[in-house]
């Protein structure tokens, strides 16, 4: 089974091109493959399908040629990621099945608008849903749905934080620092996972939770540093958020059986 | 530059091979490689290189026909690694580089004598040297030094421990708990990397432990299950130590260089 891995910001994925549709991701291959010892070691698998060979992507037929069958490293099915669609366009446009630009790609949410460069890819994560605030460890946060749930804290210091481990275990958790003007600095407690590397909702809605904090309008592109790397993310007069980075593969080769 | 990843007892290896003696480990890429989220992610990294070819080998020239160039994932060189000359010799077996049975390779370490079945590789890894006991945490542990220094604590349930966090950082240091007759499980805190899911000379040692605890004869196998399976050590009458335990390769494949 051909194989490829590629990471944005840290966020790391074996891609499985199944031009064919003839794929089977039974959850025991999943966990195989992402197993970091034993298997090549990932966050997620994305599986690389034509929509109309893909049962799943048929509401998408005629609107996107290809679909995005993500899975977690545990072998659920997730809907969407971020950094995943990301790494996802770049392999299209470096195996020569689509080209630098605009990319329109089915996932199970929804259609999604991809930009890719030669430096970096951009999709665009649709809008930005606010709640209550919620409290975080005694701290008041602002909620932003961005098709999973996210409180995002105000921290004057990401590194004096120490280990991350926030009561609430429902939600993802962002602490976000200034760091210099439309710049924040940011750790993630992701639900089910722990801290990670790099989340591309989280930086959205730490992004969306500084300009409402800012009292900035909205359109501007704040870079947000990550463990990982670095993303830029723009919250839309639309509503939309924009999450723009690095995605890259690393290497291509053969799964074997065992 | 083209990789194979592999493992044993999920003590996990990017191998090289390296057949005309060309390829050049600087740390950096070495660090690339073994990153679990930007590369392929690894304990360290397996260079395939004939004795011919690689001045550090010279002294082997004649003996051994094949020369393991070990490296940490920081980069540094080591020695010998147990788990990963057991890796090494199944990719010799599965490229047709070697024939299934006895075989000797060289490492930085001396020669080393392997067996290498369908199901298993064995390798013979030097006598096991006596210490003085020492203190781990209050506790006397036996001293046993396999080419690196251990310190084996006998413990009544290994799951009961905990973080592992010896107060001597200097020493791979192991909890043993007694399964069966000639059936032990263990923890390992390696030093300079925290614990792990298998170490060979650790296991080695706590064999050695053992044996001299039980006043048993020396020559008989011992069962020693590790978080990343199980390994068989027997510690000879001659005074050597033989590490058996399951080897495989998983992936095959190219790394691209970014």
């Amino acid at each position: 089974m051909r194989f490829l891995k590629g990471h944005g910001t840290e966020n790391d994925f074996v891609l499985l091109p199944d031009p064919d549709g003839t794929l089977v991701l039974a959850p025991d291959l999943v966990q195989a493959l992402c197993n970091r010892r034993a298997g090549l070691g990932a966050d997620g698998v994305l599986r690389v399908v034509p929509t109309a060979l893909e049962p799943d992507a048929h509401p998408y037929k005629g609107e996107a040629e290809w679909f995005m069958d993500y899975r977690n490293a545990d072998g659920s099915i997730a809907e969407m990621c971020g950094n995943g669609v990301r790494v996802y366009a770049r392999y299209l446009v470096e195996a020569g099945l689509a080209e630098l630009g605009e990319l329109d790609l089915a996932t199970r949410g929804g259609i999604k608008h991809v930009t890719v460069s030669a430096d970096s890819v951009t999709v665009n994560m649709g809008p930005a849903v606010l709640g209550d605030p919620v409290d975080i460890d005694g701290v008041p946060a602002t909620f932003v749905d961005m098709g999973n749930p996210h409180a995002v804290v105000h921290v004057a210091s990401v590194e004096a934080l120490g280990v991350l481990d926030p009561a609430r275990k429902d939600l993802n958790v962002e602490y976000v620092e200034d760091v210099a003007e439309r710049h924040l600095r940011m750790r993630v407690h992701e639900r089910g996972v722990g801290e990670t590397r790099s989340c591309g909702t989280g930086a959205c809605a730490a992004v969306v939770a500084a300009v409402l904090r800012s009292g900035d309008p909205r359109g501007s592109a704040y870079q947000v540093d990550v463990p990982g790397g670095r993303l830029v993310v723009t919250w839309q007069e639309d509503g939309h958020v924009l999450l723009q980075g690095p995605a890259v593969l690393v290497a291509e080769g053969e799964w074997r059986d065992s």
